[in-house]
């Protein structure tokens, strides 16, 4: 038996997906993998991710990875290049929303999870009174003008270690709520031509607790908004109490971009 | 009787439609924005558009003005704000991927397409080996590398005033193939993060035959892939023979960005 460790790089449309993992009944990003990789391979796999991401949330850059038996009639290993298995199981996720941009053969140590450095993510939010046609799903409209100068003093509290329990879903499994945020940039351009602007969040850390990006945004907002000040923002930290936080920002802003290994 | 006219700038993303114009059994734009005005105000209202769009084709900031009979039950005047008519066209569009993003009050001899000075196209292109997932659609997904420095470079002898018959769908209409094209950008810009890379083509003008910026585009890509040289884009604008241009690029990557008034 030759088994081959293989890391995928995977972008993925989250509009119609319960989110990554397998759950019964409800389509799943892992499923909806897993299932063309058994009519590539014809073999049951399971795929180790990088970092869930709920209902909605889309991903340009997910990272997983799985072990492959993939020999010859005789035994012999079977040789696969890079560029084959993107291919390969693309043709399996036609018309799916889903996309393995690339395929790298890596060591029989390497973990998607517990290997990673680093993770951005992007949140797009949309500053129009119009509902988004083009665009529907994959970022949050917002009618009200925001305040991006306010929103990045704001930001600033954020950043460093803390005790993120403001920020932290009631449903989060992590152990501990303490976490590093590296960075958190807001940038603000124009969308649509006729005025619309679009404002982009950009946050880097290790790791993040369950909604915390989306919380982190969606609180922000409130400072954008002015009903919060930019210290408010700390002072919610500091209290380290969900019901201190703003409201959650909708999944459909939400990007997993990029994940960053030794 | 009071009629108003109105001009409308219209968001739509052109994927689920045949296009904006009114056909028997099929989806068209123009249609079902006439069914949300008739919702809205229980007449039959055509819109005169300022550019008709093929099936496919977005668009971000197209125009149309229409006619409102819009009286109160003694025959006075009603009042409609600007920002109401949105609002209220936008409630009768849910989901249809179309949004009205402005109206203006405008006077009764305005014409959306006589009064256009200038239009702008935006053509997306992506540069990457697998296909979208996020943006399926909304671009135009292209396996191989292109080389951009000789696309600008074939693209200068598109700029100012010619016969643009080789760039001319057999099916165009126009009354004179001779058209002055004001600009031709081309800018290029990382994608996903992943080494894919997004090519931004930016067409301006009064005026447009029937797919000339697609067809444009698909001849420039030829460019781009080293199959024509720079100065083939001449040769073939010189011909005035639409088989001696380059492919249609596919519809998926056009938008409608804007159109330009007095």
């Amino acid at each position: 038996m030759s088994m081959q460790r293989w890391k995928l790089t995977i972008e993925y449309k989250g509009t119609n997906y319960s989110g990554w993992q397998i759950q019964p009944n409800v389509p799943s990003v892992q499923e909806t993998i897993q299932t063309a990789l058994k009519k590539f391979c014809q073999k049951d796999i399971k795929l180790t991710v990088a970092g869930r991401t709920d209902a909605g949330v889309h991903a340009m850059g997910q990272v997983a990875h799985f072990d492959l038996d993939y020999t010859n009639a005789d035994g012999t290993e079977r040789c696969l290049k890079e560029f084959e298995l993107p291919k390969a199981i693309n043709a399996y996720l036609l018309n799916q929303g889903i996309s393995i941009i690339k395929a790298e053969r890596v060591a029989p140590d390497f973990h998607a999870r517990f290997d990673a450095l680093n993770k951005l993510y992007r949140y797009r939010l949309i500053n129009r009174a119009a509902p988004l046609a083009v665009e529907k799903g994959l970022a949050w409209q917002h009618r009200l003008g925001l305040d991006v100068e306010a929103m990045r003093e704001g930001a600033k509290h954020l950043l460093g270690k803390h005790d993120f329990t403001t920020f932290r879903d009631s449903e989060c499994q992590a152990k501990s709520p303490v976490k590093t945020l590296d960075r958190l940039d807001i940038n603000i351009r124009d969308y649509d031509g006729q005025g619309g602007k679009e404002v982009i969040f950009e946050v880097e850390g290790k790791s993040f607790l369950h909604h915390q990006v989306r919380n982190m945004v969606g609180t922000l907002a409130e400072v954008g908004k002015g009903k919060w000040q930019p210290t408010d923002i700390k002072t919610a930290l500091e209290a380290k109490d969900r019901t201190k936080g703003g409201p959650t920002a909708p999944s459909d802003g939400l990007y997993f971009v990029r994940v960053d290994y030794p």
